[in-house]
Order: C-alpha cells, then structure tokens, then sequence
C-alpha cells in the first residue's frame, strides 16, 4: 500500500535546540546528564550543542563543557552545530569527541533568507562554496545539503514545489564541483506550513529528480501536523529524520509565540516500532529522557507518548 | 495519490466531552457561552452534554440548564449523550433544541466490556435490541453504529482486524432485523491503540466488505498520533470525525494519567482545509473557541493551531 522503509535514522536535536531558547539558565550539568541518558537509549545521532556567540544565544555560553563533559558511547555519534568560521573553529577542538560533518544551506525564500542571513540568493550561493572551501581545509567532508523554508514561509508565502527541486539540484552541483558528495538533503519545515499531501508533493518530485538522494525531514510541530507529515515522509520511504526528545525546542506554553520544535522523538519512535519499522531505540528508556528533560526544563514539554506511555506493558499483561 | 474526501463532517464533542472530566467546576454560564461560540464557528454538529448520573459525573449535574440556555442556530445539530433509559428519557425532554438521534454499541475487546459495562458480549448484543425497541418507541431513528476499542485494548491486548469487520457486520445486521439503518459506523480508537498502518488495514477491510458504509473515526491522542491517524482516516477516504475544540476532554499537564481527549478539532480543520478539504469551518472563529475553552478550564489544553495560528494572514501578507 505504501513505500515504509524498513528502519530509519533519528537525529536528535533536543539538547542543542531544546536548551538554547529556555528562558531559564539550565545548568551545564544537567545538560551533559539528559546527553548522557539519550546516549543509551540506543539513539544513534545526538546533536549536543551549537558553538554560536554566546552574546546572541546565552544558553550556548557553556557549549564547550557540554563536549567536554558528556560520556562517549561507542558507536552514537556526537555532533554540533556551528553558523560561522569561527564556531567551527570550536568545534574541531573537539575533534575527538565529536563527529566533525559539514553542511551545505540554500533558502528556498528570499524573503527569509534576507530576513535571516542579510543575504541574496547568489550571496547564499556564493557562501557555499567558501564553506566547503573551509571544510575542506580541515579535512572535513561534505555529509549533509539543507533547504531551509521548503514547504513555505511566513514571509514568501507558499514555496513553488519545482524551486524546491531546482535548488537541491543546484546543491548536489555545488558540491560536486569541489568533489564532494553530499550524503542526505534536508528538508527544513523552517515555519511549520507543510501538511502531509504537500509533504508527499515535494519529496515525490524530488525523488523524481534524483531518485538515489537519501532525504531527511525537519519538522516542527507548530501547527500540530509534525507527526502526521513524518507518517507522510514515511509512505514516501523518506527514513530520516531531526527530532527532539519531549518535543524539546519548543514551548508552547510558555510565551514562546506559538513556535513549536522538532516533531518529538518518543512520539515517532513509537508510531514507526508499532508499525514495524526499526528505529534501534529503546521507548522506555526514552520516555525516561523525556521525563528527565522535562524536570530539567521545569515545564511541561509538549510530548505525548511520554504521558501516555507505549503498549508493550499491556501486551504482556493481556 | 490517495483518496481523499472533499468535505468532512466534524462532529464537535469538546462541551461534552472536555468539561466532564475537569477536576474544576464549570460554571453553566460559560459552558453555554462555548457552545455559542463554537455554534458560530461553521460547525455543524455540536455535542453539548451528556445524561448521566450526577454522582457519577459532577461536571454533567447541570446538563439540562446547558441544554436550556445555548441559543439555537440554524443549520446546526446540537446534540447530546446518554447511556441509559433514565439519560435518554432526560434527553427527550429536551427534543426541541436537541437532535435525538439513537447509536448502537459494540466491543471489540471483550475485557474492556466486562470491565465497563460488566456485561459479555453476547449481553451486549442482546442491550442492543432493547435500545432499538427504546429509539423506536420514542420514534427516535438510529443514525450512528459504534465499535469500541476497534484498535487495540489495554485489558486485551491488540484487536484482530476480522474481529472489527465481524462486529461491522453484527451490527449492521441487529439494526437492519428492526427496519433500522445505520447512518454511519464509528470505530473508535478508545485507548490509543491506532497508528496510521492499523487504521488503513481495518478502514480497507471493513471497506471492502460495506463499500457502502460511511465510516466516522472517533481518534484519541493519547500517544500523539491523533492527526496522523486522522489523516490516514482521509487517505482511505473517511470523510467523518469526532473532535474536540483545543483538545478538550484531555489534559496531559493536569495528573489525568496521561489519556488524552479528541483528536483536536482546530488541527484537523487547518489540516483538511490545508489540503483542499472543506470543513465548512471559519478557522480563526474556532481558534477563538479554543482560546476561550483554555480560559474557561483554567489550564493549557494540547491544540497546537491555537497557539501557532493559521497561514491566511501570511498569505495575505506575502
């Protein structure tokens, strides 16, 4: 009936964009604790914290000690995020912690990318190829190309499917023109507009277009459809995905504007294991995290699963 | 692509369904004043109240002043529940502001039934034939058929597909032996047992076996998948649903355990009308609604849309 992978790949982003907009300082500690816990839930990716000016994001200011701190498990990859050179820079100090990836960004809104980056699509364009340039120079391959604002923009409106396809072309160019070879392309519901029929429109032209690029979906719940357009990325056989334990990332409760994070990531471990698609992580241990992370937070954090609990203890029950 | 309806019939259970499980008392006043938002709105079918034991259910003692007081409005169903003799004689008393329609009730798990109603199955069908002879001795018409727990059961474990499609049928069948037709057949996901898969696997079966039979979803979030299962609903073509304004009727953030209410109304309608469904709904209008049962609870309530907001005002904007 359906293309559903048989297993997919969960990048979890909770503790690097679940902490960062807390309005309250979380201590590093605990930080490094819930990075600690996810690491053993049988999570593969877990992206713990962002090397940006720590004037502009304080609740980064401790990024380093984060790394510093967490306990690595054999065969979880550790990440980060960086926006510039000089963060970056941080992170390869970390090389022996963290797996060192780098990222290719084109915008499919000018509006937001102006909004955003105080840039042109060629200056967007432009900045890519001194990335990889960078990236190179420290021996750093090329993994993943991102289109932020795919499914549409706050202020551009609907995004036209076929500019979508145009520019994840125009990424796979780039970066073959300095010889690399992007890994996945993300798909970035920057401002939560796609649905799930939108959701098969894009990835079903893409897949046309170049039908062996893995696709990865970043969602964001702020409309309630995050889980539902995950379930439509599954029909299409997209098996990657960014999540944030808990819903981590947004607050919907508290002031935050109505901005929700990352489709929360127990939420769709558990759609995914009882539909009989392997996810390699544990639900209870991860429900755990949730709970971990809200006490950390000290808010209620949007995940449902997390209070609702998975089937398993009634199946062995009844 | 996929099958989806052109319209939806949402049946808006939020009054009843929310207010009856607030550990607060509700005022009448503004019970009555949700209803008459939410009759504004574009919805069609509103459940206002239920019947039932005052002992039982404090939140519902004041069903008969709600009943008396929410201004009619043309065009809408305002309907209410029930779940015996003495709750439906209550509500005939009440036939010239409310539609008076009967259901019929099955289970799918035979432990939940036990344990709900203290009855076997076999009292159960046999309930059945003496509500018909109460509907049709009131000149009440059976509209709705109703399969409990369709998905999966915390008592019993999951529920096999044929089992669902036996009861379809079951009922189908007591109804027609009494000159009865059923209107639509809801199958209910009572404990958050459905995922997007199991809900096409039983709709495509009962489909094939009653291509003819309006099927209603009746979706709890419990787990979160509500939208998800809701639009799985819509690829099989299911074009009825039971909702609840601001997702009335459960409260995660309130001790309630963690089961969640209605799958909520203002998701589906953003959702539907998203993807060229009509819902007949005015979505700003029922985001009000859902601000307001917020204001009226006292406590957050797990909508999302009526925190994130439409995209008109975007697409106006761009």
């Amino acid at each position: 009936m359906s293309d559903l992978p048989k297993s997919v790949y969960l990048n979890e982003e909770g503790p690097r964009e679940g902490f960062q907009i807390e309005a309250a300082v979380i201590p590093t500690a605990r930080k490094i604790e819930l990075v600690d816990h996810l690491a053993r839930t049988g999570l593969k990716h877990i992206q713990v914290a962002s090397f940006v000016n720590p004037k502009a994001v304080p609740g980064m200011a401790d990024a380093d000690d984060v790394v510093k701190g967490f306990q690595p498990v054999p065969g979880v990859d550790f990440t980060a995020l960086w926006l510039n050179q000089r963060g970056f820079e941080r992170a390869l100090t970390h090389r022996d912690r963290l797996s060192i990836n780098g990222s290719l960004n084109l915008y499919a809104s000018n509006a937001f990318l102006k909004r955003n980056q105080n840039r042109v699509a060629d200056q967007q364009r432009a900045a890519q190829h001194e990335l990889i340039a960078m990236y190179q120079a420290a021996g750093v391959k090329v993994y993943r190309g991102f289109i932020t604002a795919a499914f549409g923009c706050n202020f551009e409106g609907d995004i036209p499917v076929e500019r979508v396809v145009r520019l994840v072309g125009d990424l796979l160019e780039i970066a073959a023109g300095h010889g690399e070879t992007i890994d996945h392309m993300g798909l970035g519901d920057t401002m939560a507009w796609a649905t799930p029929e939108r959701i098969k429109r894009v990835v079903g032209a893409i897949r046309e277009a170049h039908p062996d690029l893995d696709l990865l979906l970043h969602l964001h719940d702020t409309r309630g459809l995050g889980i539902a357009n995950a379930y439509a990325g599954l029909e299409m056989g997209v098996r990657m995905f960014d999540t944030a334990v808990a819903g981590l990332g947004g607050c919907p409760f508290a002031g935050h504007g109505g901005a929700a994070g990352n489709v929360c990531t127990e939420d769709l471990v558990f759609m995914c294991e009882e539909m009989g698609i392997e996810t390699g992580v544990d639900l209870d241990a991860l429900i755990d995290c949730a709970l971990l992370a809200e006490e950390i937070v000290g808010h209620p954090l949007p995940g449902a699963v997390m209070r609702g609990g998975g089937l398993k203890r009634f199946r062995v029950a009844s």
